[in-house]
């Protein structure tokens, strides 16, 4: 069986298009940039994720020859597309912004810059990885916001859409500054750690509550944390309690305790109380179910007493933002600057470049948006990744990304970091880019 | 590198319990069922779909030798789990809801009869496909009752959340009703129709439109459908008219055109008389961009001379609803039945049946719920298919399963038809059953 990330996840017209391309030898250098169009309401930032994802994909893309019998099987190609698919390796370059990075509506993300079938046959596949793991990071960033100094997980596997949503959203929300996740395969495929609790259905075979909480802890003697709300959340913790002795004179601690169900703050107050008039002060409390950023900030505000929380779809589906508006767009071929008038849809040509300043207190100040080549003050945020179809250098570790995410959310604005901004960042379209815009449009004959 | 579906796509806390499970010799027959608690606003049912992905997952799921290395080397896991693992296949049985069925909360779309371990170490994976599935087919079959007699195709791979969304999606939405994808791996796959235009790209990169138009349709010469959006609609179908004569001289038909931007409705009208004053009455037109059920139903109500819909995000990440509320939940375990008492989260105990009566016209009255040993009036929906790890019979036909989404949908009450429904089909909880929800209370002892 193919792989779900086989090179034949793209879309039908891409094949179509280089089919095109290669019977008129249309093979110029083309340059195509990947950017968001405009922010979710409520959003007042993106997080950059996914790069190292789409560069792993551009190295590795390989068509099998079973996946080209397939192709010539349906009688939709030619020899000359399946030859030029069988021998395919991608040999462009590729700039972009460093994961990690906060960025803004309308600044490229990544620019491929590669032969036209090349740059083109890429689009669908790009877009997939980029999309998804930037909307997740974005999203995790405001939970990380919301909630400073709390332990984060990624519990979503479950309710994520499909398999690589899982494991994407466990990478994502990590580099956004989540603790872990619960997914293992996060774990062995990116080295995230990897934290999981016990499920009621365990309390459930157990015709007695502490009986299946002695049983756990002997079993994970190393990292016990007992799910307390399977009948009673009180009662739980009072059980966690009394079992306490018997396990620390075997040397296990019950290192906490997860609420999954209730009023939260109401039982993590009550479960706190219990917890430290019973001895157990160093327990600590972790809850799930239906947490969100609000959910967060709501719980910071009245300091709950709670230590670490467990986030399930509405990270892993981003619920209220489930999309970006996206757009992997042609920017110039052949030399040509170009760009798309559709009604509504127009868009910036050429090669661009994001000059970034600072107020004097280190928090960003305005980014300007212009053509590669101009001269603007601040920090170039684009960068050059991938040359010849060659990374330029390994792929970072998650500790720079996440450093780089950490640097950059402390940078922002101080309306920015609120779940509600109220203000605008401010990307200026620099004269130059202007002046491109003009220069496409008049070599547009339409 | 492991597959994005390798069994280690799964939650830590399943391999904590199997470990204690394990350490316990805690393996008797256990029942999970997955159901979905409530509808998300504004839906008034569920389409079936997953199942077989599901089995398949069941079947084939194995840990490789690299695999087992890596969990030994967390140091999390003793050898006895490692060796249930290594030698990990699934022998349980299955019951479920055929994909394609339409049912309602509380109706187990599947249920996992097995040995305590097996039962619970496949829960992630399992709610992670037939959530998913089931969603979008939910989602696909409102755009499908909302525009009867439209082409329906699903163009929404890049902005689907991963890979395996984007593949699923292509699933999900043809078994609702939909003609085909664009995703090609869904064609080589599961056999689903692609389909495919070009991108605004493709004209791009032409200094002339018209000759963009003559290069794709010499290309494509067996379906050509031309994007007329990239800077004109009006001149680009206008452009498509004159080339006509030129392409059927030599036996090219232009059998579509493609709106991708501006008012679809407006374009639509002002492109059919274009095409038809020219010739080109059998030219369909197909429109993008922005499509979801509300949309559709707007434009039939308007009869807009509109053929077929490109819908992308809308029916990827079901926008408007991007999750279900759903479980898998521990039904029974070694004889005794079992539910979860949590705060606002009890759920029905025991192995469950859904009987379904239907109106003098064929249409759904009401459904029962029931013990599966109960005996009620009406067709069975639950039916026996896997065990003992083997499948009863092979995976139905997609024509099968397409035959009965549609039937179903045919015999729902006229206002479940409906986006907006305004009432709640009847699903009746039976005496047997509130009964054995006693019975499993009395066992419990928290």
């Amino acid at each position: 069986m193919t792989s779900v990330t086989s090179p034949l996840l793209t879309d039908l017209y891409e094949l179509n298009m280089v089919q095109a391309y290669l019977d008129r030898g249309e093979d110029k250098e083309a340059a195509f940039e990947f950017f968001v169009r405009r922010l979710p309401a409520r959003r007042g930032f993106l997080l950059a994720a996914g790069l190292e994802d789409a560069l792993d994909y551009l190295e590795t893309m390989r068509f099998s020859a079973q996946e080209i019998a397939w192709l010539k099987s349906t009688g939709r190609f030619r020899d000359n597309l399946l030859d030029y698919l069988e021998a395919f390796r991608f040999t462009g370059d590729v700039h972009a912004i460093p994961e990690g990075s906060v960025c803004f509506p309308n600044e490229p993300l990544l620019r491929i810059t590669a032969p036209l079938p090349q740059a083109q046959l890429v689009e669908s596949r790009l877009i997939n990885i980029l999309h998804f793991q930037t909307l997740i990071a974005s999203k995790a960033a405001r939970m990380v916001l919301a909630a400073p100094g709390k332990i984060l997980s990624d519990f979503g596997l479950r309710t994520a859409h499909g398999a690589e949503a899982g494991l994407y959203s466990a990478r994502a929300s990590y580099i956004a500054g989540f603790g872990g996740a619960a997914n293992v395969l996060a774990g062995e495929r990116y080295g995230i750690p990897i934290v999981g609790t016990m499920a009621h259905s365990f309390v459930q075979v157990h015709d007695d509550e502490t009986q299946a909480f002695e049983n756990f802890a002997r079993s994970r003697p190393e990292g016990v944390i007992l799910l307390i709300d399977t009948y009673d959340t009180e009662e739980g913790a009072r059980k966690a309690v009394a079992l306490a002795p018997k396990l620390k004179a075997d040397g296990i601690a019950i290192r906490g305790v997860r609420i999954d169900s209730g009023d939260l703050i109401e039982s993590a107050r009550k479960v706190r109380g219990i917890l430290d008039a019973g001895g157990l002060k160093d327990t600590i409390i972790l809850v799930s179910g239906g947490i969100n950023e609000d959910v967060l900030q709501g719980m910071m505000a009245v300091k709950a007493p709670i230590d670490g929380f467990g986030i399930g779809v509405n990270l892993d589906a981003s619920i209220d933002a489930p999309s970006l508006d996206c757009a992997y767009k042609m920017q110039d071929y052949g030399g040509r600057p170009k760009r798309k008038l559709s009604e509504g849809k127009a868009t910036w040509p050429g090669r661009k470049q994001v000059w970034r300043t600072y107020d004097t207190d280190g928090r960003m100040a305005g980014d300007i948006l212009s053509i590669e080549t101009d001269t603007q003050a601040g920090e170039k945020l684009i960068v050059p990744v991938m040359r010849g179809g060659k990374r330029l250098a390994p792929a970072p570790s998650f500790d720079d990304i996440r450093a780089r995410a950490a640097r950059d959310l402390a940078r922002l604005p101080e309306p920015l970091r609120q779940l509600e901004q109220g203000v605008t960042y401010p990307v200026q379209v620099a004269e130059a880019l202007k002046a491109l815009a003009k220069e496409a449009d008049r070599y547009t004959k339409g």
